[in-house]
């Protein structure tokens, strides 16, 4: 058992992705068995990359406004929202808003 | 792919645990193949159970502030801490602020 502030965890910068941080908050390397927990920070006008994956992402907003979209669609989300995406979805996640976007994103190990 | 508020879920009365409520805001009935997704609110005073499981918690405290506890020490805990027990770790969340506490709370399937 551990209990630490996210702002203590070096933010790194994701991959393919300027203008976006990662904070890899629990991970395997504190023992996790099955899933890991990240923040995510996206500058406004950043996104992440759009691209898909065979794994999940279950995201929870945290502040900052922006929208997540597929092939077809763009999604708003702000605080609060919680996002889900499935494996092999095409996504992205972009902050068109003015502030910081900050969110967890769980995906599994 | 969906986005929804967590406000949106009905909460429900958390087993054994008066004074908590729980919100099953992404699980296997949206398609989630290997965690969910649960935000919890704890009244002032209110605790959830001291008890222990073969499954793991990744938490995230979105408002308020209490303790972790397990048989030995308690840890505090305020926004922005992430709270990470392992399997078989006896452990209790505990608000012993003035303000609901709510925090994320997510688990295997």
């Amino acid at each position: 058992m551990f209990v630490k502030n996210y702002r203590q965890v070096p933010p790194e910068p994701a991959e393919e992705a300027p203008g976006v941080t990662v904070r890899w908050v629990i991970s395997e390397k504190d023992g996790a068995p099955n899933f890991a927990m990240r923040v995510f920070e996206v500058e406004p006008g950043a996104a992440s990359p759009f691209h898909t994956h065979p794994w999940e992402h279950e995201a929870f907003i945290l502040a900052g406004s922006g929208f997540v979209r597929d092939e077809d669609s763009k999604t708003p989300f702000g605080e609060g929202d919680v996002v889900f995406v499935a494996p092999q979805e095409k996504h992205q996640f972009v902050n068109d808003g003015d502030e910081v976007l900050r969110f967890i994103c769980v995906v599994p190990l």
